[in-house]
């Protein structure tokens, strides 16, 4: 392996999340380019955020540590005690377990793109800051929960 | 955590390769990052080579994976197969237990940077592709040997 050709690797599209969760991440996009090369002990993509997109739901993960680098244009990265805009160059990392939720939102007029790795564990859970939802993932499959444990059939009443 | 204050972020010089390789590395520096970022499942370093640096002997990992992305200058990969130029936002992966030995060389007279990340493992052996030394890494201790599984006490004669 070596150099990726970005160009051959395909642009991810959608969202695993329920509705209506689902329909928030338009203009979101991905390059999973550790998966382009091979890699298999963590993710490696290049996020892309249109404007007024955001990367995920905001949310802390239980097992696996995670890194971002900003790339190009400008993201605001959102925690519990407010927003921190980061440009190119910038990083952040979010290590297991702290339950500090965080995510990006692009509140620019230009496209933004940040560097995100996340290891890859057996068995892992997310939760969700400011919904009542959580996500358990084990053998590739991922199924959404609400915070006192019952399955996810869409917002409760 | 969340946002790493890089003017924070100690520069790390030196090599912890044993003479005469060690004098090799000269105009290599690094930032640990991830570490300052409190994560601990996988390395993310900013790599500054000044002109003529090298990243590393050229050398393969038996368990780690490892990904790069350059963020500035002009970096030359070097593998079995010859030499790539890349650019800001080209990216490579190595994934463990490939064999096909790579390191970095800035062949500019301007510096570059890249960063850098490899899983961390409890045990992990890299193999230098152009010299007769292995190192095996355990419990945070670095042995360096020669690839008949002798203790490297310096090149052979």
């Amino acid at each position: 392996m070596g150099v990726i050709d970005q160009t051959e690797v395909p642009i991810k599209t959608g969202s695993i999340y329920p509705e209506p969760y689902a329909s928030e991440m338009a203009g979101r996009s991905s390059l999973r380019l550790g998966d382009a090369g091979g890699l298999t002990q963590f993710g490696a993509n290049l996020v892309i955020l249109e404007p007024g997109a955001k990367s995920s739901l905001r949310h802390w993960h239980h097992n696996e540590d995670e890194f971002v680098m900003v790339t190009e244009g400008e993201c605001t990265l959102v925690q519990d005690e407010g927003e921190t805009r980061m440009l190119p160059g910038d990083c952040a990392a979010f290590p297991a377990g702290d339950q500090n939720g965080h995510h990006f939102i692009n509140k620019t007029n230009a496209a933004a793109r940040f560097l995100v790795i996340g290891t890859r564990k057996p068995h892992e859970k997310a939760t969700y800051s400011d919904v009542d939802l959580e996500v358990e993932l084990k053998d590739g499959t991922a199924t959404f929960i609400h915070k006192d444990g019952t399955p996810y059939t869409g917002e409760k009443a």
